[in-house]
């Protein structure tokens, strides 16, 4: 069973499994914050259905996109919206933490990843490593399988829960660099749900922590109304970059 | 050469060199986020002057406080402001990377620390490892030596420079845990330029990456007047607590 999923304001318009695990804003948001450019190589690991690698793909044109996907049903719903989308990309079906032969003798300019996790409800509280456990590939894999195929300078780029941050950053030093963290919180004042983590291989510039992206207006939610924030609308609806890094 | 400084709107008065490094907001703003309660003990690594350990003194009564601090000079100073505040406070000479018998044999609720760092103009851009090395002490030093002072369960509490982030989180896991990260910037939308994090010894609960704390209005600095956001008013001129860490 599938369902169509409409991204950017209805111009992306994706086939997702009906349940389960579907990508959504986390998505939308990990592809604009992707720094590639016209004649690029990126690759996704763990790319679902492909939201991310679409999303990304229709922002910038003329990218060589790559997608590696664990499950083969998921792997072809990604191969079918390529078709229907007309956005180009390669889907690979493989384990990230077995890198398929084609991938392990290629590089890329971009690696980008929205690692699965547990939502904050499936959780024992208070038992971060329980969790870590729990996870069929560790978050520190998925960050050192990206590395392994960027480019020297390449940007590695992730979304992830904000309480994973100490894991993300613990597995950057000696090999990444000029890391900037977007804490992405859902109204102005709370604490950061996600980050978006960008980090440039074998860069030795400073770390730098960015102010919040607030996704929804006002202290709480009112009425039925839409209360994204305007930069929130400009990068789920209208496909606006989110440009975190410095040129 | 001394002079004296003013400090939570004029209620502390404390002597430090006229030359060199004094402890500005970023003492008072450590001091602000230490969750000491009356009747624990609260160790400072690199007191100098003592500006946090006094500032910390005013706002919670009924502390024990201890500093450490290299310079002899510096500890002497510490001493005379204890005096002349009237703030009991046990000063020690010696350095934390070759920890003092007498503190060796002491553990504490609370240890606070403002590690000293060379300023953004003295730096070589894109190379933090090169001023890494210039540190005289590595701050992974003073995290090691502040866990080992702790309780478990004790909370370690240090503000430095935000892109000191990922350095300061590699050095707690498996030691620290429900970590709360506070960004502090100098206006809304601007990087964080400082981080206060607070570690509990011994704690494996999730990491928290808080809105930041804005200390100025407005978008730039207009005319002379003063432009503190209400909220470091609140902490700078009143000498307000900044709760960081759930209770």
């Amino acid at each position: 069973m599938t369902r169509d999923d409409a991204f950017l304001d209805g111009r992306l318009v994706l086939r997702q499994p009906a349940r389960g695990y579907r990508a959504g804003a986390d998505a939308v948001m990990l592809a604009a914050a992707c720094p590639a450019r016209a004649g690029e190589r990126v690759l996704e690991l763990g790319c679902g259905a492909g939201v991310a690698l679409f999303c990304l793909g229709a922002r910038v044109p003329g990218l060589d996109l790559t997608g590696l996907e664990r499950q083969p049903g998921m792997a072809d719903l990604a191969r079918q919206n390529a078709a229907a989308t007309g956005i180009a990309a390669r889907i690979v079906a493989g384990d990230l933490s077995a890198m398929p032969t084609a991938l392990r003798a290629e590089t890329f300019d971009h690696v980008i990843a929205n690692p699965p996790f547990f939502g904050p409800g499936t959780r024992a509280p208070d038992d971060s490593r329980a969790e870590a456990r729990h996870e069929e590939t560790p978050l520190e894999t998925w960050i050192d399988a990206g590395l392994r195929r960027l480019r020297p300078g390449g940007w590695l780029v992730l979304i992830h829960r904000a309480e994973a941050l100490d894991r993300i950053l613990s597995a950057l030093p000696g090999r990444a660099g000029a890391t900037a963290i977007l804490p992405l919180a859902a109204r102005r004042g709370r604490d950061a749900g996600r980050v978006i983590v960008a980090a440039r291989k074998g860069a030795r510039g400073p770390l730098r922590l960015l102010a919040p992206f607030v996704l929804h207006e006002g202290a709480a939610h009112e009425g039925d109304g839409e209360d994204l924030t305007p930069a929130a609308q400009a990068v789920l609806r209208h496909g606006a970059a989110l440009n975190i890094i410095h040129p």
